[in-house]
C-alpha cells in the first residue's frame, strides 16, 4: 500500500492504532470459518464514528477494498479482507453508552461483546436475549451485520427483532442514523433493517439501539435422548403444537455429543450406547410453578416417541454444565477434523426431511456429516466431516452435495443461511435460493450505497455477477 | 387515458373488472385521509399475480402513474391516486390460502381483510397479534404497505415482525419471493424488510406468508380514569418498570371518550366531571391466577397517581364495549369537525413530554387538539379540530404547529409515524427526521425498484426532492 495513504490513515487514528506488521495482519486475516486467512494490508482501530467515516473517505478517494472487523468468530467468512486492503477494527467502540431502564431500551457501541452487554442489561433486572453460541468472545456489531440468532430464537427473536435504530457510516463517508428510538416506525423505507444482515457490504454501524424485555425469573431445562434422531426431529414440531414455546430447543447428533464431551472438561453425562439424538429443552417464565406444568406436558410429548430417561437440570450447576456442552459442539466438532459448516435452515416441521435428506445426499457423494442446532426454529447446522475422504473428492465431490443439500432446504422453503449469513463461502450458492432479477436488485442496493464497491467487496454475491 | 390502453388491460382482467365510471372512479379516489379523493383514470381488479405483472408492464410501457388499493382505510394518503392514472383493487385476493399449524404459519393473498385472518387462525387456537383499530375493513396487503401497528404492539409488535416472506410483483412486472419461510433467514439483504412499510412504492405484494402464536387463553381488561392527562402518561412507563408487560395499553384524554360516547350506541360508561384522560389496560396470557396477580401489581403502580375508580371488565360483554369504544375514538373525533390527524411516536417515557408539547404548540397557533392513542408503545394520535378556527389560520398557521410537534417528536429520538405511514399527507415534513443524505438514499432505491416511477408515485418523498 501506498505509504502516503498509511500517512493519512495514521493521522486520522494515531500512531497506536494503526499496523502493518505480518503478525497483526495475520491476525486479523481470520475468524472462524475453516481454516481461512487473507491477511489486510493494513490494520486500523478507530474510536470515533467521525474517524471512520474519514478512513472510509480514503478508501473511497482511492478505491481500497475496507472490511470492518468485529470479534472475528463469523462462520461465513463475512470479515475476510479477502482482497487485502484495509482492515477496520471495531475494538475500541467499546463503551455501553446508556441503559435506558425508563424505555428498556439500551444505546451501545458495536464493539462491546454481547455477553458483557447482556450481563451489564441483567444487572438492571433487563433481558437481551440473543444469544449466539460465541456470544462470549462475538461482538453485537458482527451480531448485527450476520443477523445472529442463537438458541432463544424461537421465543424470543433473532438480532435483527431487537434493533430500533443505528448509526451508521455509508461507505462515501457520510454519517446517518437509520430510524428512531420507538417500538413503532412506519416512516419512510426501513434501512435500519435493510443494515442488519447486510454483512458489512452496506455501511459500518458506529451506534446501536436495541430494545430489551423485562428479564424472566426462572427456567427448566431439560435433555432428552431419543433412540432415533429423525423422531427428535419430529418431537420439536410436537411440542409446539402442544401449545407451548418453549425458550430454546436444541437438537444434538450423538457425535455431536460424544464429540463434546471428549473435547470439554467438568460435564459429567452419560451417553447410552443406543442413544440417536438429544433434545435440549428450556422453557423459561416469572413462576416457577406454570414451568413445572409445561415441563410436564414437554415431558407428556416427548413420551410419545421412543425416548430413554429424561435428565431434568434442577440446579444452576447442571443447567450451565449442559449449556457450556451445547454451546462447545461446534468448536469440538471442528476440533476432530478439516470441516465444512453449513448453516441450513426450514420451516421446524420440515427438519426430519432436512436430517433424512442430507444424510442420503451423504451417502451419494461420500461424506459423513455431524448435525446439530437450534431445532426449534428449524435452524440446523451441518458439519461435512472431511475425515479419511481424498482431497479430491473433497474438492469436487462436496461441494455438488453441498448444493444438493441447499436445493433441499429451498424446495422445503427454507433457505442457505439462517444465522450465519452467506459471507465468502456460501456465495457461489445464491443463485438456488433468489432468482437473477431478484439477486441483481440486490446488487444494485449495494451499488447506491457504495457506489465504487470499496466496502467488503467479493461477498454475499456470487462470482462473476 | 388512451382507448388503446383500456383495451389492453380489458384483455388482462376481463371486461367484468375494468371500470372508468365515474362512480367507480371516485369511489377507489379516497381512503380514510381526510377528505381527500383523487379519482384515478381506469380501476382494475386482477385476480392473479400473473394479471398484476401485466398490468405494471403495461404501466410502464406507457409510463402511467399505477397505484395499488386494499381496503381503502389509510389514513396517510397512501392509496390514493393524486396522478390519476390506473388504479389496482387489490379486493380479489381474498383468499387464506393455508394455516400451517404444523409450523405455526399463515400464507395468505393481501386482499384478506385484518380480522377475517385474525379469526380464521384463532379457529385453529393460533394468534395473529397485529389489530389496527380499522381491522374490521383494512386489507392484510395495506398493513403489510402501511407496516400497521394496533393496540397489542407493546407486547406482540407490529405487522413487520410477523411477514416471514413476501411475493411481490416488482414495478417492472417481474416477479420475486423476498425470503423464505423460516424464523431465522441471514442469506442476502432483507427485502422483505424493505418492502414491509414501502407504502405501495417499491412492489405489489401477491402473497404474504405470516408467523403466528399459540392463542392465548385469558385476559383481564381495566379503564383506569385520571384526574390529569399528563400523569395518565407517566403511568404508562410506571406500569413496565413494574416488570409487567401489559398486552395493551391505550390512553384517551377526556375528549376524545365524550366525544366517542355520543357517536356509538350501546356503551354505557359514566365519565366523572373531573376526569382529564384514562388508561384502557389489558393483559394476557394462559393463567388466570396470574393475571389477577398482574392486574393487581398494575394497580398498585396506578394508584401511586391521582386516579379515580378503576372499572374492572369482568364479562366478555364489558371488554367488547370497551375495545368498543376505543376503536371507534378515530372515527368519532372526526366525525365531529374538520381536523388533521398526526401519527407521533416516541419512545414511551417521553409520552408525558410530547403531550405538554402538543398543547403548549396548539396554543402558540391558535387550534385544539384531541389526543388517544397507543401510549404502551409510545404512539398518539394527534387530531388537531379546525373547530371555529378560520380557513386562513387553518391553512397556514396549523401547518407550522404541525412541523413544530414533528419537530419535538424527533427531539425525543422519535419519528413522524407510527403506524399510519406518511403516504401523501406527511411527505412534506420528511426534511425534520432525515437529512439530504439518507432521502436520496431512500430515492434512489425507489428507482432502482421502480425506474420509471410509475408505482404510486408522489408519496413518502417532499415534493421538488
Amino acid at each position: 500500500m501506498n505509504p502516503e495513504i498509511i500517512n493519512q490513515l495514521q493521522a486520522i487514528v494515531g500512531s497506536n492504532y494503526i499496523f502493518t506488521d505480518v503478525a497483526t495482519r495475520t491476525d486479523y486475516g481470520h475468524d472462524e470459518t475453516e481454516d481461512l486467512n487473507f491477511p489486510p494490508q493494513v490494520v486500523v482501530k478507530p474510536a470515533t464514528t467521525e474517524e471512520v467515516a474519514q478512513i472510509l473517505k480514503i478508501s473511497n478517494t482511492y478505491k481500497i477494498p475496507t472490511v470492518p472487523i468485529g470479534g472475528r468468530t463469523g462462520l461465513s467468512g463475512g470479515a475476510l479482507a479477502i482482497y487485502g486492503g484495509i482492515a477496520i477494527s471495531m475494538e475500541r467502540f467499546n463503551k455501553i453508552l446508556e441503559v435506558d431502564e425508563k424505555n428498556l431500551q439500551v444505546t451501545t457501541e458495536p464493539g462491546v461483546i454481547t455477553q458483557v452487554l447482556r450481563e451489564a442489561v441483567a444487572e438492571k433486572g433487563l433481558f437481551y436475549p440473543v444469544d449466539p453460541s460465541s456470544m462470549g468472545s462475538c461482538f453485537i456489531g458482527g451480531n448485527i451485520a450476520e443477523n445472529s440468532g442463537g438458541a432463544r430464537a424461537l421465543k424470543y427473536g433473532v438480532t435483527k427483532d431487537y434493533v430500533l435504530n443505528l448509526e451508521v457510516v455509508l461507505p462515501t463517508g457520510d454519517i446517518i442514523w437509520t430510524g428512531a428510538n420507538t417500538l413503532k416506525n412506519s416512516t419512510g423505507y426501513n434501512l435500519t433493517q435493510l443494515l442488519v444482515g447486510s454483512e458489512g457490504t452496506l455501511g459500518i454501524v458506529t451506534k446501536i439501539v436495541l430494545k430489551l424485555l423485562p428479564q424472566n425469573k426462572h427456567n427448566v431445562l431439560l435433555l432428552v435422548p431419543f433412540y432415533k434422531a429423525e423422531q427428535a426431529c419430529e418431537a420439536v414440531s410436537a411440542i409446539f403444537r402442544a401449545g407451548i414455546t418453549p425458550s430454546a430447543l436444541e437438537f444434538m447428533e450423538r457425535d455431536a455429543i460424544d464429540w463434546t464431551l471428549r473435547y470439554i472438561d467438568g460435564v459429567n453425562i452419560e451417553i447410552k450406547e443406543n442413544i440417536a439424538a438429544h433434545l435440549l429443552i428450556e422453557v423459561d417464565g416469572n413462576y416457577p410453578e406454570i414451568l413445572m406444568q409445561e415441563a410436564e406436558q414437554i415431558l407428556n410429548v416427548v413420551e410419545q416417541f421412543e425416548i430413554d430417561e429424561v435428565l431434568f437440570a434442577d440446579t444452576e450447576e447442571q443447567k450451565n454444565a449442559l449449556w457450556k456442552m451445547r454451546r462447545a459442539v461446534g468448536e469440538a466438532v471442528k476440533s476432530n477434523s478439516v470441516y465444512k459448516e453449513e448453516d441450513t435452515v426450514v420451516p421446524r416441521y420440515e427438519l426430519p426431511k432436512l436430517l433424512h435428506g442430507i444424510k442420503a445426499i451423504g451417502k451419494k457423494y461420500g461424506f459423513h456429516s455431524v448435525c446439530y442446532g437450534h431445532a426449534g426454529d428449524g435452524n440446523l447446522h451441518v458439519n461435512i466431516i472431511k475425515g479419511e475422504m481424498s482431497d479430491a473428492n473433497w474438492n469436487t465431490e462436496v461441494p455438488k452435495g453441498i448444493r444438493e443439500i441447499f436445493e433441499l432446504t429451498v424446495q422445503l422453503k427454507g433457505t442457505l443461511s439462517g444465522e450465519h449469513g452467506i459471507g465468502l463461502v456460501q456465495k457461489n450458492y445464491m443463485d438456488i435460493a433468489f432468482s437473477k432479477v431478484h439477486l441483481e436488485l440486490m446488487e444494485r442496493i449495494k451499488a447506491i450505497f457504495d457506489p465504487n464497491n470499496v466496502l467488503n467487496p467479493g461477498k454475499i454475491f456470487p462470482d462473476g455477477e
